[in-house]
């Protein structure tokens, strides 16, 4: 495996980097902020960048927002961006479900509903790809089971389960319960899908873990035996492809950012891109940059060290 | 791997099979009854068994309801049986928590208290054995999370987190929901003890499968990073000595009686038990007893087929 190049106060080779590539793909927390603090070199490196005329696209797999509200974080942290810069896992799976799976699965095209477990965030990029859904927040799903529940779903009584349900998209989901595990089990054991927008077990909150999209997949997984869902998120591919989809970059001329050895710059190795850039302002040590077994091509000690060397 | 002897019909061989035991094991559903079907042998042999002096006790996974809980549930099914008789998974833990963690884990004397993550089944159990405990059925934790849980949690505010809590237990829990997964996962960070009642991934009910208590524990353990919980339950052995602890039977004159290789007659097997019986009327096949990897001593085609040949 061959060492990664360090940028930090490397002008010449900064230029160099900079050269190779059209499209930078960022990871967000832990490259532009850390919960809640911005660091201080994120938006003169966007600036150059874009100056550059580079493309930026903020990458992430929090399913809970669309995009337009991940936007407005981005804003709220005092960094500009479009909607188009933005492209989220639920967004991914949305795409995939209205662009790709009519293609791979010509059936569902009757049955092209999604039973939804997760929040608006879903909903809003289901709903910008014309894409039909229930369950999601709707309140009729945040109640206990009842007695007559099991019956209407075990008899498959269409009044409970809807038939053209052709899909379960699981995502982070605050208001999870028995019930919504139940109809999407009993949803996939009649035939749909098995989606998740993300597998992340955790999400980082205030300092600490808190259960991730990983977690609310988990009891399904368990209830099928073992069955794992297509997944979108980093560093699935079907993220990359839907974002290759999107942008019709060139994979050669673009760059994944992140701090994470395991999910971003995997996800760009794994995506055969042209280039991946570590930062040490998250999770990643030095160590697990230059002796693990995932390794970028090139480490900053933060990414505004890529404006400040020029 | 020997073939297990046939008992319907042969007279002789059901009374030489009835001498060799004093202890009668039986799992419920699927060998007294099915759903709601009491099967018409049940009573008779449990009768004849009981005139003949042997020792019956129920054993069952089912951690929503306590020993008097599912002594009613017997009762109601036309079976009429003792609370001492009965033996759940729930009660099992609930031994296991009050007379072993004292001996294995002396430094829990001084944090004695439960997290539960269940049903009242569960907390009747753990009062019966005078073990203090919150969570459970208390209202408080039936509400959406707040962002001040999330710093109260990350910051182990003891006004969230109590430091006197040095185990969680997780069973069924008809009202899980994502504040009981965070307050779960941040004890067991803190240091407390994993336990689960039982790990059934599903729950049969009117026909049908619906989320058992293995797969309220799925969560936890994918935040764990795999971390599985001591379970309690059959074919846990934890159960078997609980069983022991309390009726302090000879193995080598005990016998458990079950539908399902891999649960019942898999626990007696790795019990060391004398016997095993295998019924037909419920989730194993006549193949699965015959030629699969897990084989009782003897099976029936039902139940009553022990007191019909006599």
């Amino acid at each position: 495996m061959s060492t990664p190049e360090y940028l930090t106060g490397n002008k010449e080779a900064i230029s160099r980097f900079l050269d190779k590539f059209d499209v930078f793909l960022f990871d967000c927390d832990g490259v532009l902020w850390s919960g809640d603090h911005l660091f201080p070199g994120t938006v003169p490196t966007l600036e150059m960048l874009r100056n550059q005329g580079k493309q930026v696209v903020f990458v992430t797999n929090n399913s809970t927002k669309s995009r337009q509200d991940y936007r407005k974080k981005l804003e709220s942290m005092g960094i500009p961006a479009t909607v188009e810069e933005v492209f989220g896992s639920s967004y991914s799976a949305a795409i995939y479900i209205s662009r790709i799976l009519p293609q791979s699965h010509p059936e569902l095209k009757k049955r092209n509903k999604v039973f939804v477990v997760g929040e608006a965030g879903i909903e809003t990029e289901l709903d910008s790809e014309g894409v039909p859904h229930l369950g999601g927040t709707d309140p009729a799903y945040r109640r206990d089971v009842t007695p007559e529940d099991y019956k209407l779903l075990a008899a498959g009584d269409p009044k409970a389960l809807d038939p053209d349900v052709g899909v379960v998209l699981v995502g982070l989901d605050f208001h999870f319960n028995y019930l919504k595990m139940c109809y999407a089990f009993h949803y996939i054991k009649r035939g749909a899908l098995f989606l998740a927008t993300n597998m992340d077990s955790t999400l980082p909150s205030a300092g600490a873990l808190f259960p991730g999209a990983g977690s609310i997949s988990a009891p399904l997984i368990e209830m099928l035996g073992g069955q794992r869902p297509t997944a979108f998120g980093k560093p699935n591919q079907a993220m990359m492809d839907a974002i290759e989809g999107k942008f019709k970059f060139d994979r050669s001329r673009a760059c994944m950012v992140g701090d994470r050895a395991n999910t971003d710059i995997r996800f760009g190795l794994e995506g055969k891109l042209g280039g991946t850039l570590g930062v040490l302002t998250g999770v990643a040590t030095k160590e697990d940059f230059l002796e693990g077994d995932t390794r970028p091509a090139y480490y900053v000690d933060q990414l505004g060290d890529l404006a400040g060397g020029l």
